[in-house]
């Protein structure tokens, strides 16, 4: 930890990539994974939080998330125990960059003690070491929730019901976000019937990196990908992977099998799996799934099976899920489009294996917190900005315990105050301090008013409004500060909040109307 | 990150030092943090979130915690920058080790846009690299609040009554804490008189580290460390400071001027700090706290002068404050002690300094979030065991939908519930499951109840009890399963869950009666 030059004083910066949190972002944030726990609790999931730190060893390579395929881990060595020739070397440890890594770890290290099936959520921060870009941090959060040790389907249906609860539950209402089912399987049938098998190696993997593609480039891109190859909007050309119009046929019916009904999507899906076991075996589990949510009251309208559903059909073993709100945005470009996804999962099956040896199915769910807490404040759910608190400004300093004792006696009537604790000074500082913090109210008592047994409160949210826009004849007819005998002082307070929350909310109504 | 010797399969532990949370013990946690937050918010503290990583030169070494003097940070070079003779060396960066060093950096980089004084409080995990020992973890939780920029002691004191608070709202009832007040300034006027000032070096670090053992030795003990030295329990001989009887007078007047009342404390402190300047505004700060809080009615019941508070008085430069909780509990060995201290803080000044070079007072508190847990599982006042989900078991594997829905009716009345997920062949292994998961209800419908519309509710609390205890009478007359009609089964159960949560209150009151 050598410097190489001596600075007079360290740069006061986060770490490039990190980025911190202020006031309303925090509060927000643990406001939306409270609700989501409450409903993964509901649902029988237990809390897990596993230690930040991981031996290299045990995280492994697991990250399925294909936004961030190059993404690191920051790692550092332990170090040596003992000494000369009998020091060992240290492990090396490092942040986990993923919940999924470590709940492997932890399902192998305690499996004996927990249940199984283990139903768990973990909520908190991440870690990864990457070239941090703009709006992309290297440390974020995640909030997952996994059933590791059960083979049913009847499992990942479970997930995709808490999955619709939980966005409901948070604010995004019905009608506003789908849950889309596909499944890997079913797209191994496919490629079987291609005669693209497991070991078909080059083809396959192409075939794969082309699906991936779909979203982007749609069915055209994708049948011309597949075959002769494509020239893409920047002008330039993306060759094949060379197969022929009739090979490619079964992927493209694969990606837009969707019909209006379940049954036709079923229908169109065993016709592109052909003979495939595998791939039968695929489309059954869909049905399965669409049955048990469909007997809880989840219609297509929230669930619904979807093979043009691409994404981590690479990485999972079985059925994939991914939510997205179907609400519309304007991009910084002024665009309307979708806002997009939200959540994601599927089920993985090598999870504990390589740390036992022993196969171990599991299903799993990750939620795009940032992403999930950017489409709350899009719909208005969230509060953006705090309330701050009622300001007691300080008139004499020789008054201070008064002025603690007024806050003290608001507090315990519910109501968030503070004494000004600055330099009391210049009292148009106090004023200025109070915007700082957006307080709703100023609580002024001076030598005047103590002796007179008044406080004056002042309504900052009105007097604002008044020096905006309020003619003389409506600055007359509504004062912004007020004489009130002191013992009605926290009423007084109360009915000004009160009012300032109603104003409000008949401005949200008419913005919403 | 090569390894040195090529493993088949990885170890699945937690790296050491390091361990997992489940379940309830990260449920109790945040329930507990969320509690103090609302009182945070509510005293006008805002929320800070920083990140986890640092640079270590933004971190330096601020550590007040004197419980763990030799902690190291875990730390890592970034990557070069740039290549060949052009290459810039990576920056070292760390994880933090506590949240008051963030705070500072935190206040330097952002203090334009942050109001003056800026309360702010924070909550989360610090990483210490040191040798791990029995419950000593090298991750573990602070919760801290601090104002920044505010100079006057009515910010301590502020402090000490939201400590006070705190307490309370978390479920320490009032007669079980105390909250003690000393002041640096007071043992610098002490130090002063014995003509031991500030640049008296070597002799003014011994009278100071023995101080610190005030603690453990008593009064006697310090009088014997101060002049010629001290045999202690274990037959050692610890060399004395060398001071004469009369010149180590001061510091021993002034550990043990608590008297019984505020007035007689301050007058004994006076003496003790002579005609010291320093030593005179200490006191006079103590005595204006004492006011402060005591005139929101915060009586030395709660918030008490003591100067016996030695604890970080040799980091702090002015009031320190420390949380006890007085109530006793067994030791290891069996032996009645007092649960002891739960929170200190107090006042610093150069915190922000080294980034800015300008002075900024700030005051703060840290709560222990470890033991304050510990204590109050130990009052019982947060439950130690989550309630289990009600388990609907599978009787039929091709009814799962039926099964799924259940859950969810159970669900929407609020009652946690799930399905069970694992191989339903062996029924046994599904009772073993509730059992493992504290299930306090399973719900039984095979073909033969689902013929007669009806399901079996088993009180599985109930049943184990019966097991333990119940003679054959009472196994008959109180029986643990019962068949409702299916579409009774939500009412049945939220029945069976409240006679089950009245049981265990009428056990709770007995065994504190």
């Amino acid at each position: 930890m050598a410097k190489d030059k001596k600075t007079p004083r360290p740069r006061a910066e986060t770490p490039k990539g990190f980025r911190d949190y202020f006031g309303s972002d925090v509060t927000t944030r643990s406001e939306m994974l409270a609700r989501i726990a409450a409903v993964y609790h509901r649902y029988g999931f237990d809390a897990l939080e596993s230690s930040a730190v991981e031996t290299v060893e045990a995280l492994g390579k697991f990250l399925p998330d294909v936004d961030r395929p190059n993404a690191g881990v920051f790692a550092w060595q332990e170090d040596a125990e003992g000494e000369g020739d009998k020091a060992k070397p240290g492990d090396w440890l490092a942040l986990r960059y993923d919940l999924t890594a470590p709940l492997a770890r932890v399902y192998a290290q305690h499996r004996n003690d927990l249940p199984l099936p283990y139903r768990r959520y973990a909520m908190g921060p991440v870690w990864r070491n990457e070239k941090p870009g703009p709006g992309r941090f290297r440390q974020f959060y995640q909030c997952d929730a996994d059933t590791v040790g059960a083979a049913s389907v009847a499992a990942d249906a479970e997930i995709c019901a808490m999955l619709a609860d939980t966005l409901e539950q948070v604010g995004i209402p019905r009608g506003d976000y789908i849950v889309r089912v596909n499944n890997r399987k079913v797209l191994n049938g496919v490629l079987e019937t291609m005669g693209l098998a497991e070991d078909a190696g080059h083809d396959r993997d192409a075939v794969l990196r082309t699906i991936d593609k779909f979203d982007k480039v749609g069915e055209a891109g994708v049948r011309e990908l597949l075959t002769t190859g494509r020239l893409d909007a920047s002008g330039a050309f993306i060759d094949g992977v060379g197969l022929s119009m009739e090979q490619a046929e079964p992927v493209v019916a694969f990606l837009t099998s969707k019909a209006a009904t379940l049954s036709e999507t079923l229908t169109n899906l065993r016709a592109a799996v052909g003979a495939s076991v595998i791939g039968a075996q695929g489309v059954d589990e869909l049905e399965q799934i669409a049955d048990l949510v469909g007997a809880q009251g989840y219609g297509p309208d929230r669930i619904v099976i979807d093979p043009s559903v691409v994404r981590g059909l690479g990485y999972y073993t079985g059925p994939v899920f991914e939510a997205e709100l179907t609400f519309e945005i304007f991009d910084e470009k002024g665009r309307k489009r979708q806002f997009g996804s939200v959540a994601g999962g599927g089920r993985y099956d090598d999870l504990v294996k390589r740390f036992t040896g022993q196969e171990v199915p599991a299903t799993g769910v990750s939620i795009g917190v940032d992403r999930l807490l950017a489409a709350l404040r899009e719909k208005g759910r969230m509060q953006v900005s705090e309330q701050g608190p009622v300001v007691v400004t300080v008139m004499d300093r020789d008054r201070m315990a008064d002025y603690q004792a007024m806050a003290g006696e608001l507090r315990r009537a519910g109501i968030r105050a503070e004494v000004y604790l600055g330099n009391p000074k210049q009292f148009g500082n106090q004023l200025k301090y109070a915007d700082k913090r957006a307080s709703p109210v100023a609580i002024i008592e001076g030598g005047d008013e103590k002796a007179r047994g008044i406080v004056q409160i002042k309504d900052l949210i009105l007097g604002a409004q008044i020096a905006e826009n309020a003619t003389l004849e409506e600055w007359q007819s509504r004062p912004s500060q007020y004489e009130v005998p002191r013992d009605q002082m926290v009423a007084r307070v109360r009915e000004i909040l009160d009012s300032q929350s109603s104003d409000n909310q008949s401005a949200e109504s008419q913005s919403n109307a």
